[in-house]
């Protein structure tokens, strides 16, 4: 093994990949939600399936929450329930686009009595966080407008400001916000968070515990997302990802599938800033490094689990690229030597690193085939019956 | 009065749009569906609604219906019903989208059952359309697959073709099909009939009868629509459009709201074919104009009335371009000067001539302010109360 | 008329639109640049010319140069001679992607000689400015790579930020920085300015000389122009306006030519924020409303007299919204009213405002039909023979 | 090696590129033409490039022609030329954009006398392809318009129907029509075959000899071009592909540069038609594999040897696809499993399998190597000074 196959190998021992618990439940299109046997039926459900995928991955250790579709009761008792299988409680996702009320909008509602409203649930989701012991508060805003003229940009940019104020103000000290921004939908004329510039301006406005979060299917066509992630490293301010792939929209579909060059691009900007680790920190902590996707019509665990495979192979091939062979390639301005090392990374199979990498932690070295084998799909499907399946708003 | 203004007003008279029974129930995205008071309950109020409409604008006199969000026990009594009100019924629409059956597809399922299904359900909808009189059935397929791989592009193409074919040797004499065709949306990687090319190819192999339907949300950015418009009516395949407008895929928002002048554009490649009225037909009959949209977030009836406004003010420009100025400027390669024939009639203010036709129709010239002062609306929410509302999908 | 049409009528008299001396000359695609009789020779006719331009139209008295297309000797008596003309020399436009040696970029390239090069000649405009009695920069590079690779995408960021520090150090106390972004071309891959987001970011680590500036046509698909505008006024850092239109990428057709909704939604950001005068600063003063466009096919003259009457017709809708209306719509919630209360103004006719407004200042209602009337296209195709005409990087 | 692996050697041995007569030339954006040094002066020294390249390759044992720009007075010497050089001469690219007659258009121009000369040219086309032995005539037409309404849509699909014909009726016994589409570029509004479609329609009205090109790189935004590749293979049309890769427009890089996941998929197709090498014909002939590729800043002979090498590797990763298992896990609408077969294939490296087969057929398993060692460049460089390089539109 090379020094630099070495290197990548523990580095990649380190990676952490948070998974999101509404990724376990049924989703859909607004055409249709197919639902899928086994899927779970309360938050505890989706926390022991987080569990299984990180039993047979080894690198995914905790599991983001979204609130209210996980509120319970006690939420030191969820986060004692997930240490006992093995996980922790990761982002605590606000939702303040499933209520009748925000019909117009949450935090940018032209009614101040709904503004309130939303901003109060975003400041009950720090109190979850201090319960479950969270670091990152993840925002994402459905707010905007669907025709020209329905309401004023700028009030809104200004009502947006001042919740996010407020709630900045409520973080605690090991806190920090993670902004997110969408190019459209459910808006379809303007959307309050449309862009990078956009999240970043405002947590520049807001302070150091506020960063930009990532979401790689939240773009229009066209934009370079690598020139996003080398910025925002660049200025301290790149908090978190939220990992998926599309080939038209927000189509949410499992990261790496729809261009897994692309993945690899990002994934090389983040390593070769060193922060794939604990080596950068924005807002007082390293890159959360999460899924956000929907398995519409595909087998849920399996399926986050070959998620996670994405991102790690991604990132091994990010590890390997020759970099003294493309910083001289680089300075001497040859295109095609520069080209050639990178895409000399990108061509390696790195599944065989791997699968020696998961032996050396004691995991299956196909963690899917091993998870068809175990028996724990056949289970869930047999004893989650009855009940109300989990899904988007549930 | 300009001898063009007295032939647009009479052209404008004879106008028809049809208006979907769909667009007066609840709608709105994977995120949420927001439910409006009012909002009928069954067909009949659905059917109530659109005579609705076109009492207030005079050129909506008929409704397509979606079956089986439509499906009644008596197709006669409805078709009976609808004629009291004062309208038709339109188009039948088929849905082989909305049953767990067709998570992989409808008729290009790989599960031959599947298939069988779908198709026996399309077959269904040209009994339906017997019994209501309907000419037009319209078909529009969920199909496609999410993941590279996931099945195959060309099977599923000879699967469609088998399906369509059999669809069409049912049709009666004076009846038609209309393909439609939609970039992406459910499906995320392939859809199987993506683009006007493979409705217009399908059409060509099925005969004389299966004419494509554009839905103006469908397209690829930058799609110049106008263009397909042209084509296709020079190929004598236009049959029918379903009017929407969208700033990034499928918005659906009312039609001339997000781009007014490709509206006008397109109504003007309808008005230079002489294809407003029965002067074209497609498949044995004129274009079907109807709308096809989702009121998310405003009032539906009005919403449904402003559209029709919104085509017709497109039309009343059209109507009004100087044909001889453009030919002249264009044969002579003045650029500017053929431009700015096209942008004299867009920028004419045709609301003050078609208030006039209204008038003469015997109408308020301002059907919104009409319709908002009669009590309709008031009358509906106070009296469809219990029940359950209907929506996509019900 | 209304005390609403009076205002705009006053709003309208003062407004300011700055021609490119560029747009004079000739230009084309990569394919092929056509070449137009009468096409200035030199700086001087491309000053007649823009003279002409606003002799007909009354609102553009200023021309921007870029240099080095439009280097003379003595600047000094070039912006004399525009003054005899009636006009002044407005913005100065940096051109760093001429030279052999800007392959691989300018003020990013990986060579600190290349470097070098190109910041000097961004100091050089600096004297010009100080010469002709500029106030703005206006700085557009095209620096980027056209491979993965190619480059690193963060250190080109910090070259960038340092030749930006370097020139912003240079510019006098009256003299502002225009920082325009664009999605691609002519680089491929990464475009080192690619966004309204990275050149705000530039413009914040500067100082409060340094603003944006927008061109129309340098958007991803789907990008909401007015949301940048509206969002960069709120933060105090909209500088200048690069108008054109486009269907597909940077097309640079005439402004408003391609979607004039879309122009008329951003001319009316800028009249809610009372940006349209002296009533709104940024980097000391008011935003730089400028035409940056390529008259390929279209006669040059007529097609930038035609681009100056698009905005002023705009501009004149957006100041005739029935701001009360829209404003009540708005808090209220009325989707539709909100909506209807705008599109009523963009439905209005404004051409006999407009036309009103010329005769009170004394121009020809009609500038284009007086521009053809008036002898002068004539005149130049007579006069302007030998010699080498002019054209992008001549 | 596996019987899979062996089929796939085998295939690959058969391969066949052609390699653009203009891609050895100078070429650049609208902004800028860098110059490279050694850059052909002339057609006898492209060839000499191109067989230079097939000489390292293997696989590229054809040039195409562009006229006028690679007119010579003797055609059949220039093929005995490229003859005794180990090449031949492929196909032929007629050239209607580049004469200032062109402004408004070629063979859809307003002016007859202009569709004439185009029409010519087209003509003159099929003289040389007489002379040379060419099989094929490419045609792409810069034909649109740049504003609404400046022609007719219809009347120019009339124009160009109407020289398609008299073309293609001057066709021999064994030669064949590729007719190209692009969507935008150098036309800003309309282009007169903007899309697949407009292509496939045209050919089938003209006959069984004219077939569809697909230039990978002249697509809308979220175009599923394998989705286009499968649809042509069916239908029987497929004529020939001009390779290239895009972020965003039509950027003409390195082929699999930009999304080498892409043109495997591309590749799949044609693998799955069996349609690779002569078992499938289009118009009588099999598939043309042809680059279409603009080096701006990259050197321009290694570059179209990595591009060649490019397309090997998807085409290798494509023949390596256990279809077996595919075919089981697609008709068991296992969706992770059929994607876990394609991407399997994809994830491999295949660089040694095709280094082995160079060594087989006598090459150097590493061409680019090879070729920078071979002094061949520093040749060129040397001996190619004086007279004007060659480059789009010399």
């Amino acid at each position: 093994m090379t020094d630099r196959a070495a290197a990548a190998r523990r580095a990649l021992r380190e990676q952490r990949i948070e998974t999101p618990s509404w990724a376990y439940a049924n989703s859909g299109t607004r055409f249709k939600v197919f639902a899928q046997a086994g899927v779970p039926r309360d938050p505890w459900e989706k926390l022991a399936d987080a569990a299984t995928v990180h039993r047979f991955t080894g690198v995914a250790p905790t599991v983001a929450l979204h609130i209210p579709w996980d509120r319970v009761e006690d939420y030191g008792a969820l986060a004692k329930y997930a240490g006992e299988h093995g996980i922790g409680i990761g982002t605590i996702n606000a939702n303040v686009f499933q209520d009748d009320d925000y019909k117009l909008g949450s935090v940018t509602n032209p009614d101040p009595g709904v503004r309130r409203k939303a901003t109060d649930h975003l400041l009950e989701c720090v109190d979850i966080m201090d319960a479950t012991g969270s670091r990152d508060l993840k925002l994402w805003f459905a707010d905007g407008t669907n025709y020209p003229g329905q309401d004023s940009i700028r009030a809104r940019q200004d009502r947006l400001a001042e919740a996010l104020r407020e709630v900045y103000d409520r973080l605690g000290d090991d806190q920090r916000m993670l902004l997110e921004y969408k190019l459209f939908e459910p808006a379809f004329y303007t959307t309050d968070v449309p862009d990078w510039g956009t999240s970043y301006a405002h947590c520049l406005e807001l302070g150091p515990k506020a960063t930009v979060c990532i979401d790689t299917g939240h773009h229009a066509p066209g934009t370079n997302i690598e020139f996003i992630v080398a910025f925002l490293l660049r200025a301290g301010r790149l908090g978190a990802f939220d990992f998926n792939s599309r080939f038209y929209a927000d189509d949410d579909l499992m990261v790496g599938a729809a261009d897994p060059f692309q993945l690899f691009r990002i994934l090389f900007e983040i390593v070769s800033a060193d922060a794939l680790g604990t080596g950068y920190t924005s807002g007082g902590a390293p890159i959360a490094f999460m899924l956000d996707q929907c398995h519409n019509i595909e087998a849920k665990i399996p399926a986050i689990i070959r998620s996670v495979l994405n991102v790690q192979e991604a990132t091994a091939k990010a590890l390997l690229v020759d970099t003294d062979a493309l910083a001289a390639a680089q300075s001497g301005g040859d295109v095609l030597g520069a080209n050639a090392a990178l895409m000399d990374a990108f061509s390696t199979d790195v599944r065989p690193l791997l699968g020696g990498l998961r032996e050396e932690m004691g995991l299956d070295p196909d963690p899917v085939a091993a998870y068809r084998r175990s028996g724990y799909q056949e289970r869930i499907v047999a004893e989650r019956v009855g009940g109300t399946q989990a899904g988007w708003g549930a």
